[in-house]
């Protein structure tokens, strides 16, 4: 039962909505044994071909998945269905790995009964470890059982490090028809992305002409998941998604379509969702930080300035122990070489101006500590030299971050 | 009373060396109460007018004292004395923050009775706070006393979170004439040069030119004090200075020199010592790590490399769980810009090889897990793909350093 909920402009949020809220796509998840106990195994399935566009990490260790993925992708730019696992990332295992891709992708095109290429794989977990075939296998035998089909066992088991399940959805009219975008994402370690150690799935069941898809995706990436940081690391195996199943029946999309900037606005929304959430959700976490950049000359020097503060371990352990340590957020600022005017820079975390003109205010320090212990924490900087902006979304730098991280095996 | 030991090719470390080993350098150290307890301000000073160049932080918020510093410098390329305060960066002071450095040089210097511009001066600590001038002259005023005039204490008053002094000094002969360079330095967080929040102090009785001095001192950065990381964060405040006084009588050593390469050879090994130090004494570090990369096409991407190993979060707690997690060492290659070909990367931990040709190698995972328990830790990388080498030195990261910089104000 979904019910609609805050009008944001031109599209309504769903109220737990997911990669299934959009007309004619199902997904599901098992246990196939890669994993202890927790599910490892997840998929999405549109009744029909889908229009499709992916963006991909440029670790140059690209795991075997990924360019089994792209070249299917690249065969008709559809594909039906997407097989995840999780606990063992297929990465750095060579020759052997890529076959495994392939097997894992035509095991499920079988079992599905439609083209190989219609079927796109991806993977996460350990690196170096080859994939245990014979499990994968076993779990795509029962991936049509019926108690698998549910939404939330494919969130679940996408997952990792992540403490919770990740999805959005918005609904919007475009031509008199309803149109639904919907998504699901893991996160949690190795984020950093230009990709970063994320998978994120939108579905829609807009119709949509593939090349304004795929440039769409590009653009949405550039603002969302690349903009997010949990640890600095971007990982071999990052990849983002889209399905477009065209099942909304709407007169197909393209720039050209005076509702193109509607549909690109919800897609992004969709998209910085996601992003967010596994930004909140970063290893041992226990705030979202947003780093909001204006005044930039340029929107590429907004972003990679927020993203420079965002990324500070300085900064981020500062926000952890609610200490309003302006300096360092101005530090990282100085060193983000995009050019600034030093004695122009005003910084305020959250409603709390503390630096004007690139010196310190006098401030409360005991309003901006209590400011800093809510679990939404903002950062404001304008650079006051021009007219663009930047966004960037992080977390803090927690004792559970190393916890996590000097005993888990990525 | 200083003793020889441990031959290096052509030099001689001396045990417990430091500053004032080479001849006509004096140093000390007091507490003038910009710090609670510890001591806050300290000198070095040459009998003569020494020839100096400096290496300054790359951070656009550059503090003011290292403009007074480099224009003071430029006057004749030679200073006699340097003045450094810890406790406050006198960063992001503006106007105010300028004229406090330069009263700072003109006090010290009036009291040494020299020219202004022989006085270098240097702050490090918390950003954004003035200088308390009137302890600073205080100070100052104590500066002359004979319970002050001891070179420990300059090591001890540059420091901020540190727990240990670093030094070193080193002997060589050139034409006939006993040599000697000494160096202190102070890190411990904001430690990701280029520079970073360090401070490093060489000094030397060798008559060198002012040109070769100074290319000699950017090249030996490059490949030492710039090749280390804490936290990945570039201060305000960072800089080196190498003081050159002439005492030893030698003839003039400049490139042409033919015991140039000597010199450098020497003046590396402290930069380098000092710079491992710094590393080691990382906050909350109890590691010290050494990323070696060989086998690159250029020496250029050898360094970045490595310093991209040694910077990943993922890595440094890995290695502080002791965890021999070679896929994060190979996802830090993958991401870090240098073209690679992944099917020839092999790495080792110490003496085990764990990845060869881009595909894990079996090993015996306790004999790894016990590798990683020690003190030091060495990361082997070879591209195969050239002749060139590049080092990185840093730390793990620890439960320390979040609690340190969750509380601790820079």
């Amino acid at each position: 039962m979904e019910t609609k909920t805050s009008l944001k402009e031109d599209f309504e949020v769903i109220m737990n909505g997911n990669v299934t809220s959009p007309v004619g796509f199902t997904a599901g998840g098992l246990h196939c044994g890669i994993k202890r106990r927790r599910l490892d195994l997840g998929w999405i399935y549109s009744d029909v071909p889908a229009t499709a566009a992916g963006v991909y990490t440029l670790n140059q260790f690209q795991a075997p998945p990924l360019l089994v993925t792209k070249e299917s992708i690249a065969v008709e730019n559809k594909i039906q269905a997407l097989l995840v696992n999780s606990g063992v990332a297929n990465a750095c295992t060579g020759e052997q790995g890529l076959t495994d891709a392939y097997d894992m992708q035509q095991s499920f095109s079988k079992k599905l009964g439609i083209a190989d290429h219609y079927v796109a794989v991806a993977s996460t977990g350990v690196i170096g470890v080859p994939l245990p075939m014979d499990k994968i296998k076993n779990g795509i035998a029962q991936s049509g059982d019926l108690q698998n089909q549910e939404t939330e066992r494919f969130e679940k088991a996408i997952l990792t490090t992540d403490t919770c399940v990740k999805n959005i959805a918005v609904q919007l009219e475009i031509d008199g028809k309803k149109i639904t975008i919907g998504g699901a994402a893991k996160g949690s370690g190795m984020i950093h992305p230009n990709m970063a150690t994320m998978l994120a799935f939108v579905t829609t069941d807009a119709d949509v002409a593939h090349e304004s898809l795929s440039s769409a995706l590009k653009q949405v990436t550039d603002r969302t998941y690349n903009q997010i940081t949990v640890d600095g690391d971007c990982s071999t195996n990052d990849m983002v998604l889209v399905m477009a199943n065209g099942k909304a029946q709407n007169k197909p999309l393209d720039e050209n379509h005076t509702a193109w900037p509607k549909f690109m606005e919800a897609l992004e929304y969709v998209s910085k969702s996601l992003a967010k959430q596994i930004a909140r959700d970063g290893e041992g976490a226990t705030k979202l930080l947003e780093v909001q950049v204006k005044g930039a000359a340029t929107e590429r020097g907004a972003r990679q300035i927020s993203k420079a503060i965002i990324s500070s371990n300085l900064v981020k352990t500062a926000i952890y122990g609610a200490d309003p340590n302006w300096g360092r957020i101005v530090c990282a600022i100085g060193y983000s070489e995009q050019p600034i005017q030093p004695d122009k820079v005003n910084v305020s975390l959250g409603p709390i101006p503390v630096v004007e003109n690139g010196l310190p205010l006098h401030f409360d320090e005991e309003e901006a500590t209590e400011y800093l212990q809510q679990e939404n924490v903002y950062i404001h900087v304008d650079l006051q030299q021009g007219e663009e902006e930047g966004t960037a979304w992080g977390c803090d730098l927690t004792y559970d971050y190393v916890k996590i991280n000097a005993s888990y095996r990525t």
